[in-house]
């Protein structure tokens, strides 16, 4: 192969140019991570080595081939982990992250976010969509599921970046007009190798019976997952039994919503007949302590819901209530939290929780991810010898839900590398942008 | 001056040899921060610069003298903040993280710490404190305060690495020798300008009577504080009402200990009038939010203790109950559960949390602290062109406080830079030699 091949094929993998040419070149040249370490059942392995081609794991093991054709990363002194999953955000929001903090939740929405988001554009959907990809992209979060307005932007933005998302547009009767948006959005979406379409009623309380099951209709005919919130507040719930007599959960349930095909984000404030709904049905419940916390929202009885053999897994929400995407936080605090509140230390392992943000993830989004051979290389790799808080290295699983803190050094996304050595080409300019964009709208709003 | 002098001046500042002749080289040279961003009452400032000499702050303003003697540090693009104090920690401890997790308590100190700790020799607590300095610089923490075995080790090993810290050996019944050696090791260490030695009764429950006042009497005569264990768990308030009929709080009033000499950490349990006799003493509380989680000891009545204008700070507690030292987390665990504990989201602002681990904390510590003329030379710098989960800058004590995760790049403690853009001299022996000393340490308890 001449030089300027060669040139063009690693140019690709960061610059990654939406060109058949170049990703049909990167299917050919395999990349070899040499000597990393990586947790297999739990224990800490070292001197591994992992073969990547196209966008799958090939193969993992001791000394593979170290041809002249492939791409190397030296892994040594670094820990693999697969990717993460951020189960449940608005990723434009981050363009809003602290704009208003500290605030009742009405004074917050109707003085400060809701003037905000309805002079959002699509250029600043574009930036706060890309800016958001940045942080998931430097906390090891390989895919995302969001619900927004614009959701083809958001599209675009996160494919331009590189990541894998589930998007869906919000669908909610204030605005009649979403809903005729969904199907067109999904159809274009529907078999794209980053993007996976879904449909996004936002609430119980936010649409009308007919809204959520034409959005069921929707998607059953599409085959996508069903993204919404379900008995976030208290007050939710009240208001769904005044109205409808049921609980949040119970109404979904006789609509035939409450299935394996919903990503129900919060499940704070569930009856035990709902915990027994949401497990027989196989509905996938995207818990968000962090932000449930910071919006004083509640505590969700994961541990019940745990017992109950429900599909946990997380979701920071959107950084306007977390403030940060940062998964490894989520898990700790999640953790913590409901440590304290089943009052035992016991309560929750190290290992549970690091399954809620892996494995619960891959299985409601059915995805094949991991570090295994045939999965989807989506990883990423953290640099041991400047994290002293992972030292000494007695429980490597403990270290990433309890200690881990901050992001990783090496992202890779379907092959593709994102950030390497805690380089993301472009970084700059989308952080110049998303000021500037900011700066625009408080300005508007003022 | 010749090129070997200024390699030396130069040198100094990174490698810090214990040696006079070079203390006094680096009083004579300033140390210049340009065109550096900070935080002045909440506002975010850019071009400002900050003259360092000796120890102190000497001017921080525009354009300040760029002279060729002084030491430059670049701070475009960074921002700088006051160091933070972890006010309650056992850093020595920080060489057991993850080696025993999620267990009840009993057990977890029966079958795996208490023989672990049985076993640590003064290398080990050397190594494990390294370890902390090591994740302390890295985190922003220029000052500690700690409890633990062997103090004149942990001062020796902490005045090497050249963070700043107060130490005490732990005081409690069941090793009697141990009261004995805390007037001899006051004394050693009062005036040092990196060490100052503090008096540390575990608790009222690990302390007698008598244990308590003669401790009370040591400080009193150093004019030194006294760190203690209070009110952290239900079971250690109902034990000391069985025993004394007094709560723990009353029962040290009623010692005369419940005044400003006391640093109290967790004061979890607290009924209102422990909440009021906290207040008139003016004790300093160090709240310790995430190790109470993790522990499943509760959640302490912050805001009613901030009401009643207790001055309370944070600690992380050591690394084998939280488990890492990072006080940006203990400030957004402490914010977002206690809004949540309080049933509001207006509970606390960022500005409230980040004087908690600055201001209240250098007022506890009798510490002129701050960015500031006049103040010690503590303080770190934050890359912001790295760390897009500070953008937008809308504004940045709330980013610092709910967003920031993960450490610094640069840290200054007493005008001596211990870490420069992530490079900590001498880091990698020291991870080398924790983790040889956590393996000994095990094999022994097997």
């Amino acid at each position: 192969m001449s030089k300027q091949l060669w040139f063009s094929v690693i140019a690709y993998r960061f610059i990654a140019p939406p060109d058949n040419f170049y990703t049909f070149l990167a299917f050919l040249i395999p990349m070899l991570i040499k000597d990393v370490s990586l947790l297999e059942s739990g224990q800490l392995l070292n001197g591994r080595d992992i073969l990547i081609q196209g966008n799958r794991i090939i193969k993992i093991g001791r000394d593979l081939s170290d041809e002249p054709g492939e791409e190397l990363i030296d892994g040594h002194g670094q820990l693999a982990i697969p990717g993460l999953i951020n189960a449940h955000t608005h990723l434009a929001m981050t363009l809003l992250r602290g704009y208003a903090d500290d605030m009742e939740l009405m004074p917050w929405l109707q003085e400060k976010i809701w003037p905000l988001e309805a002079r959002l554009t699509e250029e600043d959907i574009r930036w706060g969509v890309k800016l958001g990809c940045l942080e998931l992209i430097r906390f090891g979060v390989t895919c995302y599921s969001d619900m927004y307005y614009y959701p083809d932007v958001a599209a675009n933005a996160t494919k331009e970046t590189g990541l894998r998302a589930f998007i869906s547009g919000v669908i909610f009767d204030m605005k009649p007009e979403m809903l005729g948006q969904v199907e067109p959005f999904v159809s274009r979406w529907k078999g794209d190798d980053l993007i996976m379409p879904t449909v996004g009623p936002h609430s119980v309380y936010a649409c009308s019976k007919e809204t959520l099951l034409k959005a069921k209709e929707i998607a059953d005919r599409h085959d996508v997952i069903i993204h919404t919130h379900l008995s976030e507040t208290r007050e939710e719930v009240e208001g769904s039994n005044l109205t409808t007599g049921k609980s949040p959960v119970e109404y979904l349930d006789t609509l035939g919503m409450a299935n394996e095909r919903l990503a129900a984000a919060h499940c704070v404030w569930l009856s035990e007949r709902d915990c027994y709904l949401l497990a027989k049905g196989k509905v996938n419940v995207v818990n968000c302590t962090v932000s449930n916390l910071k919006l004083a929202s509640g505590i969700a009885p994961l541990n019940t819901l745990m017992k109950a053999n429900v599909n946990v897994c997380l979701g920071t929400d959107g950084a306007s209530s977390n403030n940060n995407l940062n998964l490894f936080e989520e898990m700790k605090v999640t953790a913590i939290v409901q440590k304290n509140a089943y009052h035992t230390p016991a309560a929750f392992s190290a290992e549970q929780i690091w399954h809620l943000a892996t494995e619960n993830a891959y299985r409601a989004f059915g995805l094949n991810l991991g570090l295994h051979a045939g999965a989807l290389a989506d990883l990423s790799l953290i640099n041991l010898k400047t994290r002293p808080w992972l030292y000494p290295f007695s429980n490597m699983v403990s270290h990433l839900v309890y200690s881990m803190t901050g992001g990783v050094d090496t992202t890779i996304v379907n092959g593709k590398v994102l950030m390497r050595d805690g380089v993301i080409p472009g970084e700059a300019a989308i952080l110049e942008e998303a000021q500037k964009r900011f700066k625009r709208l408080v300005s508007l709003a003022e």
